[in-house]
């Protein structure tokens, strides 16, 4: 395993990936090629394989890919045989959108708590029942309810201020949503989510409509 | 301008590129080199120069780039010298987080208008102004308002109807965030944002400690 050469696009792609296996899988589908699978989910073949391939080999040659194994290796791969505990930072509409989104409460991950500085949120819960604490409390809620993953929804002049107190609390993977740079420590995985980029990829679209709509991540 | 070869990877730098030259010039540089930028902001410097020339000559060897034109430049080829009209399609938590999100509503981005079925929301604004429609009028609305961005926080399973609505009223660009494949009509461009994508790739790194965190776009 060459995990030393995985770029963060392998391991979204791999992703898509699982999730591609997954539906073949609840459709009774048990082997598949990588032809098949790229045509079936608009993904491109040689890439599939080209991906596998760092993590060893999976394929056999004329047949395919056994789904289900497959599947169970790049849940192994992605870390997702055991379940992440997340929390949110910031119970405003996005970070209670986000609390609700389903992927965010699926297999591999949970979220478990809400933190905002606001005295009429704290004590209450989201319509799905998550607790939403002070964030004087992160430090006791994250190690008490095993969290290792937090989301950052504050607004950008406090963002810095969350994320050294998630840091302290001893986090070590953080997805930022505020439009702001961050600085952590060596050791955390600090990743942002940047929606302008994407708006304004599309807008770099609609002034090169010639352009033909170059590929996205596969979905 | 070699266009027909921009990858959509390229068009997000070129996003990161813009912002980072708005830092330098608010705070009156007026001329930069690649090197001093990519330091400043943790960017890559051979790739800016890569990305810069697939559109022409920028810089000067040995000054570097004039903040100002390349700023402008960069307006330009992303498509932000007139401004988009946008419109989201689904006021949960998620569609008012975004209407009020400030990168939706700066420089190149107005939010003009909402969508939903709820009777209890059609007629209210956001916090922000944004009136709420009646999905129902959707296509007048797109036509009146000018509309030619659409974002997409409905549930999964009324996706691809918005979808075909959205298309049906001459949109030609459309950022998705429901955790769904949905089809469009050639000469229309879909943007999905897998928000699980980037949770997995937090997974992925907590199982992998030993690697390095991967490069993310430049931030």
């Amino acid at each position: 395993m060459k995990s030393e050469k995985i770029s963060e696009l392998t391991t979204k792609r791999l992703s898509i990936y699982l999730r591609c296996l997954q539906i073949l899988d609840r459709n009774g589908i048990q082997t598949v090629s990588s032809r098949a699978m790229a045509e079936q989910f608009h993904l491109n073949s040689a890439q599939i394989r080209k991906d596998l391939a760092y993590f060893g080999e999976f394929g056999v040659r004329g047949v395919g890919y056994s789904v289900s194994h497959l599947a169970q290796h790049l849940t192994k791969i992605l870390g997702l045989d055991s379940r992440h505990r997340l929390c949110i930072c910031g119970a405003g509409n996005l970070g209670r959108a986000l609390a609700e989104y389903g992927g965010f409460n699926s297999e591999g991950f949970q979220m478990v708590a809400l933190f905002d500085t606001d005295a009429k949120k704290i004590g209450t819960t989201t319509r799905t029942g998550v607790p939403i604490y002070d964030i004087k409390k992160l430090k006791p809620i994250v190690v008490k309810e095993n969290v290792d993953i937090a989301v950052v929804t504050v607004p950008s002049e406090v963002a810095q201020k969350v994320v050294d107190l998630l840091c302290a609390a001893g986090i070590k993977a953080i997805l930022n949503f505020a439009p702001v740079h961050l600085r952590v420590n060596s050791g955390i995985k600090l990743q942002k989510v940047d929606l302008k980029v994407e708006l304004e990829n599309l807008s770099y679209y609609l002034s090169n409509p010639s352009v033909s709509a170059p590929a996205n991540l596969p979905e």
